[in-house]
């Protein structure tokens, strides 16, 4: 409550007041705090001096804007002061056995800075990881909470893949594709990570809280909100940032239409992060934003866990996936051997001159298509009235199998 | 069987015996017919005289290779000359109340100019519409035979949205996917093509007969090949090639991994036609050739008619879909006034200077919120113990709520 307790604190401990006092995605914030330092930001609002405009000017603002921005700011960080008290917020967090990892720290993730003048004070951490390089190289699987059984499995399959390949896996706290990531993470042995909009001292929502104490103790809980605060709307749209910017990639795993998983996927399209999307039924309207990053966000399209893992590493760091091809008796033959496999009937025998007609080809090459079709065991030499022909060997589909097979 | 069949023939006659002497595809035929005519290459081949290399030299022969080309062509054409009688062809074709379109014709659709060496002599048409303007812009719908539930309603759906626009739907002749699409095209009343591997006086495959009948009464069936062809691999191929070149843009609808739906997409790509596909569940096989387009072949992801239709017509064209997007209470609300209504409780009320210190914001501020969210109707004054305070309206989504809905 007193002033005091703003005053004669380090870095850290300030910073701690800030993410108190400011709200996330204060820009004139964390502008005060770039120029002139937290300590010294803090000092400010501790001795009620004015904020000097420029220190929280933005780059097209003129004299009046800037000036009118700072006493805003100044009404607006008073609001708060009673409730700041940033040494019990550190003592709340080290006794859930985390910390409060901030800029300049080894454990700071460097991408951050990506956000410019939305980059948090610092983030509250519950876990015994280092915060870098766990998320190093992390890929952000995101979704609604709205989620269907397929998007489910997918989320859980593929957070399994990249967890067992030893990616981290990112994702926020809420039940459906968010739950389903960490528990398919988790089931590989892999290393998750929970962004919150909420304070680490409190596992939301509520169902979830078995499985985000599990995650903090095998991964890391993350907020950039101190120790007590609630969840809300705006703090789910900051959040949803922060995920975009922790992530070397992003993949949305189910969406509907407007979904605030998209607003992730296009915080990290604009921050030129590689953005992937599971396509679904286009019947399921929880597919439809996926489908929507894929058409409007140039999303790539990811189907498995080897594609999600493209995104994040080199590319030919993956081995190609093992797709199940059937294998069809002609792949591999060329044109002629093909035309030639065509005119070859099923039932009788025909001679090679029947078949250069009906192929469409000399009778050298007829018979030299032949000779491979044999040695493929696709065609066999038969007796005909008239002497020799060639008929299909019974391995090899006939016209009628034909209509049975894609074209 | 004579010779004197191929002699003093006109151009269009000459054209039909060139697509009976020469194989779909025939690279070295198409270059001899672009550079003499159809009618003078047609009389080398009857007056057995040599084939110049010049004439049907591609564009990296050196001499040898040339006479090697020339030498190889005029032997697979002599193949062939027993069975040329373009007369009788053009007269079964007449019968069936079709015909035999040329480049040069009214009806001849100039975008097939974009095959090159590939362009076919002529094609077989059955039904009485004009080939050209009806498939001038129309949608090439493709995708494989062993196509599943899911596949077949969306392609008739796409098929028939389109169609009911007036654009004409183009697809093959088989099973599955083809047949979806011409279906749903007749439903709508529209114009539907079909592109065959064999003969217009077959209708293959047999199961389909009556739906290709239809087709060609209201649409068009069309082919390269001359009467009497049976198909064949090779010819499902250049068949493939023949849609892409049709198509002012082509959808696959649902394809496998490996599908000759995706070789008409390669080639429409290679055409610098747009090309979209139909994502479906990451789970089924039957959609990873849909998914393979929207990744390798950087296709757009097409979800219903209004997107497939975007493709063949200008940007703006088509009137935006009516999405079906549920409406939230907070929609369109700025920043403060979601911070403070997150701030405004459920269950009890609480005054302006409690909301201001929750929402981190001065109380100026929040009195403004509060005035426009009271507007909307999502907040209300309520009585306190202490005064005045404001708690949620019934119909505003409280944090319980939260959790239920996607973030």
């Amino acid at each position: 409550m007193s002033t005091a307790d703003l005053r004669g604190l380090d870095e850290r401990a300030a910073r701690a007041a800030w993410s108190r006092l400011a709200e996330p995605g204060d820009r004139a914030a964390v502008r005060l705090v770039r120029r002139v330092g937290a300590v010294d930001a803090l000092a400010l609002v501790a001795g009620d001096r004015p904020v000097p405009p420029d220190l929280v000017a933005d780059d097209g603002d003129d004299a009046a804007r800037a000036t009118t921005r700072a006493q805003r700011a100044a009404v607006r960080w008073q609001v708060r002061r009673p409730d700041c008290v940033p040494r019990r917020d550190l003592a709340v967090v080290t006794r859930l056995g985390g910390g409060f990892v901030v800029p300049g720290d080894d454990a700071w993730p460097g991408c951050l800075a990506d956000l410019d003048d939305a980059e948090p004070f610092g983030l509250w951490v519950r876990g015994e990881q280092p915060l870098a390089p766990v998320t190093t190289g992390c890929l952000a699987l995101v979704g609604a909470r709205a989620s269907t059984g397929y998007g489910e499995r997918v989320a859980a399959d593929l957070a399994a893949g990249v967890a067992g390949r030893g990616t981290t896996v990112l994702s926020g706290g809420a039940y459906g594709i968010d739950a389903a990531a960490h528990r398919g993470a988790l089931s590989a042995g892999g290393v998750t990570v929970a962004v919150l909009a909420c304070g680490v001292d409190r596992f939301y929502p509520r169902g979830n809280e078995s499985l985000l104490r599990r995650v903090a103790e095998e991964g890391l809980v993350v907020t950039e909100l101190p120790p007590g605060s609630a969840p809300g709307r705006s703090r789910f749209l900051h959040r949803n940032r922060l995920i975009a910017a922790l992530g070397a990639a992003t993949v949305v795993v189910e969406a509907a239409w407007r979904s605030g998983a998209l607003s992730t996927a296009a915080h990290a399209a604009g921050l030129g992060r590689p953005l992937g999307a599971v396509p679904g039924p286009v019947t399921s309207s929880s597919s439809a934003g996926c489908h929507r990053a894929l058409r409007d966000l140039q999303a790539t399209c990811v189907t498995d866990a080897v594609e999600a893992s493209e995104l994040v590493e080199p590319v030919g760091a993956v081995p190609p996936s093992a797709r199940e091809v059937p294998v069809r008796d002609h792949d591999g033959l060329g044109e002629h051997d093909l035309r030639v496999l065509d005119a070859v009937p099923v039932a009788t025998a025909r001679d090679v001159f029947a078949l250069s007609r009906a192929a469409g080809l000399p009778v050298a090459s007829v018979q030299a298509a032949l000779g491979r079709l044999q040695l493929l065991d696709l065609v066999h030499r038969s007796a005909t009235p008239a002497g020799s022909g060639w008929r299909r060997a019974r391995r090899s589909s006939g016209p009628d199998r034909l209509t049975a097979r894609p074209t």
